[in-house]
């Protein structure tokens, strides 16, 4: 392709983004931002996105049938599976304008995701045990009401994703697909340049089950996830549902010490208390009041220092949602203004969690349940009872031990590529779909979904695949096998790059000749911007040979175009 | 492929619809309906699909690059062109739920059409005359608002498209590449098997210009267009542009009558009130009164049997909008209900216009604008003055000729596959989108856009290609090559079949295979229904040979696989 003609070119005056990938893909000419979250792929950014989807595609393919479902649904079938007003994201289409209204009064839905397509058009076609198991993928643009989006091709309002849908007559053969699943996508990154760095993590199941997800995540020092990894069970975790256990603190202390209240007004944050009392932050305690769908209350208290996980508690505390009491109901409880609940004298319907953090430890801090007031020198047993047991929700941090093991973790970022989730009946029970035994009998169907952002991958690539001058492609994606790039004013010059470019277009490799008269400065810049793997220059000086250099590598050599192409 | 493990079989049980491409598709396992206007592409009509978008993209290629630009956009591009109100098929997003909207309460355009996205994205890259003519192209899912949609493929609310658009800094250069599209496009339709069916036909430029679109139209017995031909100019007209010249009527009235007023209670349709008079419904004469955007009321006159072409007419009135004139209006001008409105003694602000029709009769009616009555034996020059001119504004029906030639029109059902649109600096100017000249002074930009349905002609080949007994694809755009059955329930006879398939496959052959366990009839009749080019059938009496039958033919013939394959 020439360059001198592809529209959309290097656009280096481009603004900087929040984000590594947005200012590259941009500044490149590979996307262009039409609002947040919501970009054009210009031709050099849409062959990247198709080279990823046609990796994507190839790998489906051998354990899926690819389908095209739409993007508007009617609203009954997000009724069915009460979704339609609980997912936060999303979106409905409505007629724009009083023509469109008087023409068609109607509101679809705009789906973010396919369950409720998928699972009634299987339902149509597959009721016999003979059926299953079988399993459906989509490779198309998808739709959420994200308010913020800074990321570029990480986050998107409208964004490109394969989605693919499995469904089963038991559990074990749906345990089965989900481990061929994973293998799958692990060849979808190797071949995408991405396999070295991409891991998989557990993540949160959902509130349907206690399953764990899987999250394929690619270790990038600007990834927006952090990962916990267990080196003696090489397991990582998602930050969200890593397993915690807080290092022991030493303690100079000898003995134990008279209890009493403090004033410390308007003295809340735990480093500010500590600093206060001159006593670490891990003698400090933060003690929380939750109110529970059940409306409960319930009040759980951590180390100073760390945060309350509510996903993990609301397992803890047995209930469906958990959320933070009521300013009202904090006063209520605690006979205090908000920042000073502490673990004692609460009336007694409040029942106290406590996380292991809070144990081991002699004269410690706590909330007086009196504004303004801290009580020290609390310890278990003599100013409360030894509690019976203790619990983990706190979120894990960097330093934290792997529970079973107390190996202290490792601790990655990381940027989420794939996910792949257990669904069970979650759906098929919301349609009734089930499916005709041998026998003749009815059974629920088991069913699994997996996600891969092809759109999220670009952005993910360009994150981890730069330097200060651009982007550096692998060689799976890369817009163009090979840069070429001629210097020179001269009839000669420019006649050996049309040389050369005709050549290589015959021995089918995929070339970008920059054929702009502009400087070779200019020219040598769009290329390291640009990113293709290969960049050939020819000039006065390289005469029959051809300079080669690789858009990773540092060294050029002078090499004959058969040298090139053994290479390429 | 094997047929037994497919998702998405046939459905001969799916119920009728009301047009021949929504029944067969549904009933062969290609679509499948998830509301009106709204289908998933299973995977048979996946690979039909895929196979058309990408003859579209090879020929696309060669004139413009590929972009995707998005679905969403905000609304002020499309207040920039003034559209945000008034294009009736426009649908807007917005949150679908209270938790949405908490998380962010924006709506955005859904879009029909991309003009609002791709000519500010042009405007970003290219502005100098050196970076003219350019031209993208995206092939993707778009929305339409539509009302009733019953015509499976052909109209969708959510449905495949080509758009293409191009920029140019001279009408000359325009028509140059407007001229190529054109070719381009045939090349497209030649493609697809479509090509000695498709005509190139003039339909209506729009409001902002006085040329015609061109619009390609497949010649089919159920399309939804009609097409009119004029032999010696070897042009086709849409119906709704065609000029039309009504034939004459032979009269055999001998001499002029006295014109008087007949009571006729409640008769107002034209058959009717001819029978009535025992007249020719040719000389009853239809007269409606309109009111135009700038609020000026005029009557127009077309002979009985005739529609009025809005479109025409207020071309001719001079006016962007016209339309019938209220109840009110009809009885305050007429001073009579509405039915009765006639060329006689209209107020003299009101202006008439006669069609051409209206001409060279004699003793003709017209209404009496008095409540029930109806005036016969009128003539011009007599009861009121011979009209200075005639006009051309009635819908162009069958049997009508073209004015400048006098010949009758040839008529064609036709389905439109794409058009082709002259916009000018209509979307540019809204933009202030000018180019720099080499002397640096600002110029406009010219556009054109150019459009095919991916989807449609999907449906379009399915109401041209079929039989009584199925879908009869063609090669170009077929799901297979080769649909393979084996009859016979011994395991040689399976044997054959399977071996058959292997070798087909590793000669590159994309065999559908039915491996199923049916019968013999269910297969053949599945055969013809999915209409794959052709059927190979491996059974005992066949042997070492194959039999090969065309889907389009009738003709069997055993074969060995060498001559198989030198027929596929």
């Amino acid at each position: 392709m020439l360059y001198s003609k592809l529209f959309g070119k290097t656009n280096k005056k481009s603004k900087e983004y929040n984000s590594v990938n947005a200012t590259l893909l941009q500044k490149g000419g590979f996307i262009d931002m039409v609002m947040a979250g919501v970009y054009t792929y210009l031709p050099l950014g849409l062959k990247v996105l198709t080279n990823i989807e046609n990796i994507i595609r190839e790998e489906m393919n051998t354990i899926a049938y690819e389908v095209l479902m739409p993007s508007l649904t009617p609203k009954t079938a997000w009724e069915q599976t009460k979704r339609l007003n609980t997912v936060d994201v999303l979106m409905k289409t409505s007629p724009a304008n009083e023509a469109a209204l008087e023409k068609n009064n109607s509101e679809y839905i705009l789906n973010p995701t396919h369950e409720e397509v998928v699972t009634p058009l299987a339902q149509k076609y597959n009721l016999s045990y003979k059926d299953f198991p079988f399993a459906v993928y989509q490779i198309q643009s998808k739709f959420r009401n994200e308010p913020r989006v800074k990321s570029g091709l990480l986050r998107g309002r409208e964004f490109r994703m394969k989605d693919l849908y499995s469904f089963h007559t038991s559990v074990d053969d749906f345990k089965e697909y989900y481990e061929k699943a994973k293998e799958v996508y692990m060849n979808v990154f190797k071949k995408l340049g991405l396999g070295d760095d991409t891991v998989i993590t557990l993540a949160s199941g959902g509130s349907f089950t206690e399953d764990f997800s899987h999250e394929f995540q690619t270790i990038c020092e600007s990834g927006e996830d952090t990962l916990f990894y267990v080196k003696s069970k090489d397991t990582y975790y998602n930050k969200e549902v890593a397993p915690s256990k807080a290092p022991r603190v030493e303690y100079t202390d000898k003995e134990i010490m008279s209890r009493k209240d403090v004033l410390g007004e308007n003295i809340i944050g735990v480093q500010e208390l500590a600093d206060f009392l001159h006593i670490p932050v891990e003698k400090t305690t933060k003690t929380l009041i939750f109110e529970t769908d059940k409306e409960e209350i319930v009040a759980a208290a951590v180390r100073g220092g760390y945060d309350i996980s509510e996903d993990k508690l609301k397992k803890i505390v047995g209930c469906k949602t958990i959320k933070l009491a009521s300013k009202e109901d904090v006063k209520r409880i605690t006979k205090a203004e908000v920042g000073y609940a502490g673990v004692l004298n609460l009336p007694p319907e409040v029942k106290v969690f406590f996380d292991e953090s809070t144990d081991n430890r002699m004269n410690f801090e706590t909330g007086a349940n009196r504004t303004h007031y801290h009580s020290i020198n609390v310890n278990f047993g003599r100013d409360l009872p030894y509690p019976d047991k203790f619990y983990d929700f706190k979120v894990v941090k960097e330093g934290d031990m792997f529970p079973a093991t107390d190996e202290v973790y490792k601790v990655f970022k990381a940027s989420e590529v794939g996910n792949i989730f257990p669904l069970y009946t979650k759906f098929t029970a919301s349609f009734d779909y089930t499916y005709k035994e041998q026998n003749g009998k009815e059974k629920p169907v088991y069913m699994g979904c997996y996600g891969i952002g092809s759109s999220r991958i670009m952005g993910v690539i360009v994150e981890k695949f730069h330097d200060e001058k651009g982007i550096v492609w692998p060689k799976s994606v890369a817009p163009f096998q090979v840069h070429l790039i001629s210097i020179g004013k001269e009839e000669v010059e420019k006649k050996r790059g049309d040389q050369l470019y005709k050549d290589l277009k015959e021995k089918g490799v995929d070339v970008l000749y920059d054929d702009r008269e502009v400087s070779p400065g200019e020219k040598f810049a769009d290329a390291d911007l640009i990113g293709i793997p290969v960049r050939l220059v020819v000039s006065k000086k390289t005469g029959d040979k051809v300079e080669y250099k690789e858009r990773a590598g540092k060294e050029t050599q002078l090499l004959s175009l058969e040298e090139v192409m053994k290479r390429i």
